[in-house]
């Protein structure tokens, strides 16, 4: 637990309301943070509030400022991440803070970002206004984890969900899966779909299930649909080739031939990567602007993304239901350990009911 | 629901409070039912409680009566399952009531034994005593299940508990299985035996596991321990030979020549059954007044099991960590479903934490 200051300590009912501000764009911003604010004129009195809504919008603190107008000056701008003082899409926030007339800046936490890193708080320092740093720190960096863990690791923060039975089980011996789980959890995977930048499956999945992959218009546009495909065996008919609702990308490994290229349906985008590993996958997607992604495959690629280092949250939707089976499917199939030390640890566990589901929410990191 | 008669509903704190008395001798009262009872006064005051605390000793009834003595004139009398009207290791209740002079009784519900299913009831009617009856009956049945059920099937309840990861697994591909859970949730377990009249296993896990299979002392006797074997190979040395802390039953298949019985161990005692069914073994369970197992099996035991019908409760100690692989062990390995529709479902869903495990308890009727 960090320390945390009385003084700044008063200013946590703020912070509090900022980072539910910046919650309202989660999923909407990549492959920018999100970012909460508001302005609280020199009486305590709540004067302006922002949040970032979408990249190349306005940053969260020049909406604040003006609608605090002239009641900014001698006040306290609260944000959950460090002011940027760079020009990017749009103007440093530092230089608005400063021609605001604020006294006191306080700050969740460093934004990690190379460009900024400090010297936003650095800027606002040197110019004469107090800032206080590192209220409601962990809440602040746990609502920007994946923005956080993309800017440190050049590659996105991977969910991977799954549906299964009492017993464990993805799907029955003979491969039926529809539905293990019911209609509120599916209606939950939608909107986690909405929180995601994209949505990974592998070729088995589209050729066994051929799903849709959208949030059913939660998000827009809908996260981008990803198929890692090593052989390029792809079914002519599918419900990703349609691209008007949701864009899709087909991911292959190198070596294909350009008669297999000629081939392929023209609905999606396409992508040669150096490799089908999945961290070669999600540095790729990490440059097309992704914070985000849901894995939502088998268990072959499941393994391999965990495995990969590419999983850092799981999501487990538990039906109340037997299933059983020896060679039913199972969700992680592909892990070989050999003595329990190497089981991987789950933290952080959370559990909600979806009807009459169970939802299991963990990090593994 | 069942309605509730509002003069019925008068009642309630007070059946509450015995079936509360009822529920101190959980797992201890075997053939017999859970039973408690409370003596209210003519001014509404408590002057007597009791509860069934193991077959021999007093039923609830007489001893609450005992307690309230002559104020039990004119009271009422709250019990949380029909008083008997036979003669049985105790005098029948119906006639201490009688003798008590108690104006009301108000019952949770009927006893489903053959030997009263209403008698007692109708006896003190026909005596001039007005008896409420159903009030909290489903609570009532609930605590009753195990008892219920073994009297209206003539085998006992059947729990079956495993261990697995948040992937479903109950071992790894090696068959390590030591330990999944964490120290808590053995510790529940513990206590989870205590109030089971048996705990089974197969001849697998007899030797793969060598397991103790006691409640640790919490409950004295300990819970009988018994094998379920088919091939009588048994392994020389094994904890379970040691019967001095609680008793080991070898429960065998028919064809077992008097050559393999001579060479066994001789703690345990043994029982011929007429098939490896595990219904056979319930039933003769049943007859040595079991009404409450736990199934600590395997994934073979355990799949029968649950296809002869001899399951009824299932908790899942589930643990924060991931296992993985294909041939890794599964809770239900055996059962060969081909349509979703064949699934079993759970009902009457539970969950708590055990330290940084979950348990999940479940029924399947």
């Amino acid at each position: 637990m960090t320390k945390i200051d009385p003084s700044l300590a008063l200013w946590a009912p703020w912070m509090r309301r900022a980072l539910q501000l910046a919650s309202l764009a989660d999923g909407c911003t990549s492959p920018n943070p999100l970012v909460g604010s508001v302005v609280i004129d020199g009486t305590g009195k709540l004067v302006g509030e922002g949040f970032h809504s979408r990249a190349g919008q306005p940053h969260a603190e020049p909406q604040a400022l003006e609608q605090a107008g002239s009641k900014a000056k001698g006040g306290t701008l609260v944000v959950t991440l460090e002011p940027c003082c760079h020009q990017g899409r749009t103007p440093p926030c530092t230089e608005a803070i400063l021609r605001s007339g604020i006294s006191r800046v306080v700050v969740a936490m460093q934004d990690p970002d190379p460009r900024v890193a400090g010297a936003g708080i650095s800027r606002l320092r040197d110019a004469g206004i107090q800032v206080l740093t590192g209220l409601l720190e962990r809440e602040a960096a746990y609502q920007n984890r994946a923005f956080i863990f993309r800017v440190l690791n050049g590659r996105p923060w991977g969910i991977l969900k799954w549906a299964m039975s009492l017993d464990g089980r993805t799907g029955l011996p003979n491969g039926a899966s529809k539905w293990i789980s019911g209609e509120k959890s599916r209606s939950w995977v939608h909107g986690l779909r909405a929180k995601c930048d994209a949505v990974i499956i592998g070729g088995g999945t589209l050729r066994f299930d051929d799903p849709l992959l959208t949030s059913r218009g939660i998000s827009d546009p809908e996260p981008l649909r990803v198929v890692l495909t090593r052989s390029l065996n792809l079914p002519d008919k599918a419900q990703l080739w349609d691209a008007k609702e949701a864009k899709t990308l087909i991911a292959y490994g190198p070596g294909v031939s350009k008669e297999q290229l000629k081939k392929l349906p023209s609905g999606p985008d396409y992508l040669e990567l150096n490799s089908t590993n999945p961290s070669d996958l999600l540095k790729a997607l990490a440059k097309r602007e992704c914070n985000c992604v849901l894995w939502e495959c088998g268990a072959e690629l499941a393994s391999a993304a965990v495995q990969d280092g590419c999983v850092q949250e799981i999501a487990i939707v538990m039906a109340s239901k037997l299933l059983g089976g020896d060679s039913a499917m199972t969700p992680l199939a592909h892990l070989g350990f050999t003595s329990m030390n190497q089981a991987l640890l789950a933290s952080n566990g959370s559990i909600q009911r979806l009807g009459k589901d169970w939802l299991f929410e963990n990090l593994i990191l």
